[in-house]
């Protein structure tokens, strides 16, 4: 038999969906340096006697055996942690999975999700992906605030089944106004998902709105309070809804070792919020440090990063830092990110040693 | 202000789509029994100094970093492995998020998915939720091997963007005839996926063909040998096409633990190799013991399970036999899985224990 005809004249990746051929795809950092001040992670580790029992734990699993599908221990323990029925919360294999489950459960391919600018760029890449159209609205350019009449205006037209508010907002730090966020909920006929990654570091959340609006969700996460690695977000929200958007998520989502991190986080709650309060302390020293810089413009912020203008060439200074051995985010782009960067807040001996460096890079750029 | 208004008459669930709706989700297994057949997991643990070993490495792992995006040095090592380059490669959190990823890259919502039935139920699942059509073609009835006319004719009609084909299948055991297969990938204009999840226990392997049909993609797993905690599944193919459907991969989709466990089985690969040899050994000696059953009738196997078809009411004997502390998978259901069950091939003492235990429920139903 001869098979290989077929082969001649067809072009497999036309299968593929034109919004991916044509985007380049997410590049998360490569680049390695001693101090890494980049990816808003938390810059503490677990002390070694922690370490160790959390290791056991995990030690007990049997990793022949598939995880616990639909993580109901960690739903129930996070559940009555953040105040809601144990219906109400589903886990992600990150912020991530659930931003892409939510994107694939809409009704509609033509579907639109919203977002402000800048944002976190994943609500972008997740819903073109998921074969969305995505609106963005620019924020207020000074203040980074919502711009409200904008985004209730697009709302009215355009009618998106999404929007995402990152709340503080990444990369920018600041919270919204949260009388704009009500207003865009109340106004929203979609699902308005306000994403609290960082909420560790406001105090600040729109839990208590949850019983108020039927289209609020909230999103939450570990990765940014010392458990990146294992991948744990949360989305809280109306129990119908939730329970829709579970039949979506893939039954064995959450391995079981990160299962076995989340209860481990549960049962010592109070040293991983005691190293958040540690960062929170941390930010506000490097804030005031940074300002006392000149040319470096820090933006007021709720979260464990600070956003950057500069009055200097942001992509030099980027890059004469990793010469230095330290690593911060390059936003460098046209428009309100114009020589910006971000830079995640670290222990004090990081941001001392980032402090002193960019000093030293700023004066090679003037003299 | 007044936000409440929009509440009334609004219904939030009209924004889930429609097929999303109306299924009811995979439910994974929630009955819990000392022995357990029903999940094709290996009955096998590490060994003590393994596990140890495994463990330390973990430890390494700083838990407050996110893991290595896209995971590069374990598609290195796995591509080495199965004799393809890297680029041809990626890793998912187990095999269903790749086959996830496969239907949400499609070019089109209206793009059919195409399986034969009974097979594994995830592939309609996970093709209905991303919005696709999902064509289902009957096996031959006696044999469980592909009905090649009736699939080619559905080829020619429908031209399915995606064909999934698992080798040896599940639930039935068997290894398709591969002319047949070779048949299908040949005849498609779409990608043809064959999922070798048990292809530790066949021995067989269509790796071969990657080099004669660009449209054909393989799916690998480390669930069945021993790692199904962890989720790590593999997709090899030709690679432009694996590099667009990375795009639509979330960036930090394998946890940092779950990476360590990959480069560990590579370290180990005899162990675990050893660990599956064992498993064809007791799978051969559990089929022989089955077939001197009255009553049940064990299908040839190339699995690491075995599919039965009993002459008695398949429900009673899946519950005396959970009353007996033994849990299998019941199939029973209309046309060719009436009265049908899968039995997961066990440690020894496993297979005795099962063997006595449906012996003596056979008997309970018979008096």
């Amino acid at each position: 038999m001869e098979y290989g005809r077929r082969l001649q004249g067809m072009d497999i990746m036309t299968l593929i969906r034109e919004e991916i051929r044509r985007q380049g795809g997410y590049h998360a950092g490569v680049v390695s340096c001693r101090i890494k001040l980049d990816a808003n992670e938390s810059p503490f580790t677990l002390s070694p006697s922690l370490k160790d029992a959390l290791f056991e734990e995990m030690k007990k699993v049997h990793l022949n055996r598939y995880p616990d599908p639909g993580s109901p221990l960690i739903r129930e323990r996070f559940a009555r942690h953040y105040g809601v029925k144990q219906d109400m919360l589903m886990v992600g294999n990150g912020s991530d999975e659930l931003i892409h489950i939510l994107c694939t459960a809409l009704s509609d391919k033509s579907a639109a999700v919203m977002a402000p600018v800048p944002t976190f760029v994943m609500y972008r890449i997740i819903a073109m992906n998921a074969g969305r159209v995505v609106i963005e609205t620019p924020l207020e350019a000074t203040t980074f605030d919502l711009d409200l009449n904008a985004t209730l205006d697009q709302i009215e037209r355009r009618n998106p089944a999404l929007v995402f508010i990152s709340y503080p907002n990444s990369p920018t730090g600041n919270c919204f106004d949260e009388t704009k966020i009500e207003a865009i909920i109340a106004k929203s006929s979609g699902i308005v998902v306000v994403d609290e990654a960082y909420g560790y570091f406001s105090g600040k959340t729109l839990l208590p709105l949850l019983s108020k609006y039927d289209n609020l969700m909230i999103l939450k996460t570990l990765s940014k309070v010392g458990l990146a690695a294992m991948r744990l977000g949360f989305l809280i929200g109306r129990a119908s809804f939730v329970r829709e958007l579970d039949k979506v998520r893939l039954p064995y989502n959450i391995n079981a070792l990160s299962q076995v991190a989340a209860g481990f986080y549960m049962d010592h709650l109070t040293f991983f919020l005691n190293q958040a309060a540690e960062v929170v302390k941390r930010r506000n020293e490097l804030f005031e440090a940074l300002r006392k810089i000149g040319g470096i413009h820090p933006c007021p912020t709720d979260a464990n990063f600070i956003f950057l203008r500069c009055d200097l060439d942001a992509d030099r200074i980027h890059e004469d830092l990793i010469a230095r051995g330290v690593l911060i985010k390059n936003l460098n782009g046209p428009g309100v990110l114009k020589n910006c960067m971000r830079v995640t807040v670290g222990s004090r001996e990081e941001n001392g040693e980032f402090l002193q460096a960019l000093r030293s890079v700023i004066e090679g750029i003037r003299s």
